[in-house]
């Protein structure tokens, strides 16, 4: 049986832009996994997944569900050993971890405040409804209000890339010559923002900007095949 | 021929604090190398190991003198590849750097200002001389002056360790359930305050506190017999 990627969208079933979704995607292209995309809406996932998954990215494979980005990793590592490795050996899994947890309070948390409320605009209507009620609640605001001055609380963000601009100065991808899932945690944060939003982590004059372009261009270039959104 | 590690100490012998050398010697014990400590103050480091050399650790092994702790680490993971390894693999090697960087931006550089006039009290005339010098000039203040607020200063630094408390939940130690190197980049960074300084990063109820214990009890304990600075 094929597998089967069911990862998040907006409105278009083209708009994927879940970071956890990329993370997930890029790591079953780097496994070399045939697979179907089911593109589902935040409101779609409970109806078509079952009561106890609340979130995706979910692979479907073998009769088994597994959820969650660093699982789906995690399981395709284990179940394919014998293709391209994602963690480089079990010293290159360990720090994956932290490389996970620092994207996750660095980038993603650092971030999502400033792009809600473009998020809200690209979902359709059941879940935007959805996803206001849930965020204002969460974050403690309006959408709209979270993202004032944004332009200026990115540079947070920017500012806390440093170690990364440090260690891809010496190497190519963050795994060394080839991309390892460490890659993908780091890039799947950055294109969350250039699917979903107008603001854009990197400028143009950023180191990193040559080693995230070249994660674009991975695996045919299913990456750079996701239209930024239009300001 | 014994290796020889030259590390950074203050007046007192004893009293060995960089966290680069804290790193390397972790890094020593780990791979079981039979080595003698050589103790040099900041003054004694060119005088001691020729002009070229401007600063420790070093590693003298094998008619060969290795500078830097990672470029030791890596020595040592290169030439004794049958012992306990210190990455764990490619991806561990690849990922490790990372931490380096990370721990060196966000550890080092967020609390150097703040134990520089410690560390001068802990030093010999000569060196603490040299010290008040260059680092007054590196960072445009007084040693004194660059201390003040610290205790309100130190809390972007332990906020920043959020990473770390959510990846040692989950697993012992940062290299899974043994340490890696990265362990001891991380513990090398905290023990540097501790042994120079009175600031203390971690407070009694974080997390990562056991985890600290858990690294001072390695290897018979060498990081808990340097005595921490009295207040």
């Amino acid at each position: 049986m094929r597998a089967v990627f069911y990862e998040l969208c907006g409105a278009d079933p083209d708009r994927r832009f879940s970071p956890y979704c990329w993370r997930a995607l890029m790591a079953l292209q780097h496994k070399e996994i045939e697979f179907e995309r089911r593109p589902l809406e935040f409101t779609e996932i409970r109806s078509t997944l079952g009561e106890d998954i609340k979130t995706v990215p979910v692979l479907e494979h073998g009769g088994d569900k597994i959820s969650g980005s660093f699982e789906i990793a995690w399981y395709l590592e284990e179940t394919f050993p014998d293709r391209p490795s994602l963690f480089g050996g079990e010293g290159g899994l360990a720090l994956s971890k932290f490389l996970d947890s620092w994207a996750n309070v660095t980038i993603l948390g650092g971030t999502v405040r400033l792009i809600v409320s473009e998020i809200h605009g690209i979902l359709g209507e059941d879940a935007s409804k959805y996803f206001r009620e849930t965020r204002e609640k969460r974050f403690g605001g309006t959408l709209e209000a979270l993202a004032e001055n944004r332009e200026e609380k990115i540079e947070a963000v920017r500012k806390a890339l440093m170690p990364l601009r440090m260690t891809l100065k010496d190497q190519k991808f963050l795994g060394g010559d080839q991309p390892l899932y460490a890659d993908y945690i780091v890039f799947g944060s950055i294109q969350w923002p250039r699917v979903a939003s107008t603001l854009e982590i990197l400028t143009d004059d950023d180191p990193l900007k040559d080693w995230f372009e070249r994660c674009l261009d991975l695996h045919n270039g299913i990456g750079r095949a996701a239209a930024p959104l239009a300001a």
